[in-house]
C-alpha cells in the first residue's frame, strides 16, 4: 500500500534496537481516517477469503482489527494477554514469547465467541518473527475453526515471519514490508 | 441510546461482584456495525464541544474511542498502562486506582501527541467510580488542553463516578446509564 509506505518514511522514526516508531498515526495516536483506508485495503485483499470473524490481540491490533472488521461488517474479536497461564477451562489460549519486550505471556479468548463453523482472519499491526501470529492461528485451531489468512500493517520482513508461514501455505499480506532499516533508513520490499 | 439498553437486556450478563458482562459484543467480541453506531451516537452528543482529539484508554477503550474518532473524522489517542511508575520526561502521566483488579496502575502518554492548542473528548466503554476518567482528565491537564467531554458506552449509575464529575462541571454523556442490577436485573435510569 504505497500510502503507508510513504506516511511511514514521512512520519516513521528509526530507533535504537531495530524499532520502527509509529507513534503519532498509527499505534499510540491512530489517523482514523488513514486507519479506515488500511481496513478497505484489508477487506479488498481478503473479500475472496469470505472471513466471518476478525480476530486481533490487545492493544495495538485492536484499532486496525476494527476498520477492518468495519469495513467488511464482521464482528471483531480481541485475544486478551495474561501474565499467568492460570487460565480456566473456559477459554481457548496460547503461549506467545514476545521479543521485544523478552517475556511470555499466554493470549486467552473465551470459548463462547468462537466456533468451528468460523473462518477467521486474523489482523495485527505489526509482524516480525511472526510469534503473536502463530499464538492466534493455535487459537483458532483449538476452536476448530479455519484461518483465512493473516493481514498486517507493517511486516519486517527481514525477520522472516511472514515468509516462514507463507511457505506453510498460510495467506498472509501486509500493506507495508520493511526489508531494512539501516543507518535510520526504512526501505521497502519491491 | 434505546438500542443500547435493549442489547445489554439480551446479551449481557450479570456475575456474581456485580459485573457486567458483554463479552459478546462491547469488549472482548465487538459487533463493529453497532460499536459504528454508538460512535455515530457519541458524535452527535459531541459535535457543538468541536473537540480536536480522541483519548482512551487501553484495551477496551480503543474500540469505541475509534469508531467515534472515525466518524468526527478525528485522530485517536489511546494512554497505555504501566505497571511501574517509572516513566520518562517525554510523557504524561497519573496513577490510577483499578478497582476492578485492586491495584494501581499509571496510564502514560507520549508528550509529542498531545498540545495545549487541543480540545480533547474522552471516550471509554465502562465508566463506574471514575478513576479513569480522572486520571485522563489529569492528562489533558498537564498537556494544558482543555477537556470537551467524556463519553462512555456503560455508566454504572449507582456507583456515583459520572455524576460526581458532573457537579464539577464537565460533560459527561454515557449511551446507557445502569441504576441497579439487583438479583441480576438491570434497570437503566430513566
Amino acid at each position: 500500500m504505497k500510502a503507508l509506505e510513504e506516511r511511514i518514511l514521512r512520519d516513521g522514526k528509526v530507533l535504537p534496537g531495530n524499532i520502527l516508531n509509529v507513534n503519532t498515526f498509527l499505534n499510540h495516536q491512530i489517523d482514523s481516517c488513514f486507519m479506515m483506508e488500511m481496513g478497505e485495503e484489508i477487506a479488498r485483499l481478503f473479500e475472496e477469503d469470505k472471513p466471518t470473524k476478525i480476530l486481533t490481540i490487545e492493544a495495538s491490533g485492536i484499532a486496525i482489527g476494527f476498520a477492518a472488521a468495519a469495513v467488511m461488517k464482521l464482528p471483531l474479536i480481541f485475544a486478551k494477554k495474561n501474565k499467568t497461564s492460570n487460565v480456566d477451562s473456559d477459554v481457548y489460549c496460547s503461549v506467545v514469547h514476545s521479543y521485544t519486550h523478552n517475556k511470555d505471556y499466554t493470549a486467552v479468548i473465551s470459548k463462547e465467541i468462537l466456533s468451528k463453523e468460523d473462518r477467521v482472519l486474523i489482523v495485527d499491526d505489526f509482524l516480525a518473527n511472526g510469534c503473536a501470529l502463530r499464538g492466534l492461528i493455535q487459537i483458532v485451531e483449538q476452536a476448530g475453526a479455519a484461518v483465512a489468512g493473516c493481514a498486517t500493517a507493517i511486516e519486517k520482513g527481514y525477520q522472516g515471519g511472514g515468509d516462514a508461514l507463507r511457505r506453510e501455505g498460510v495467506k498472509v499480506e501486509s500493506l507495508a514490508i520493511v526489508e531494512s532499516m539501516e543507518d535510520g533508513k526504512v526501505t521497502f520490499r519491491m
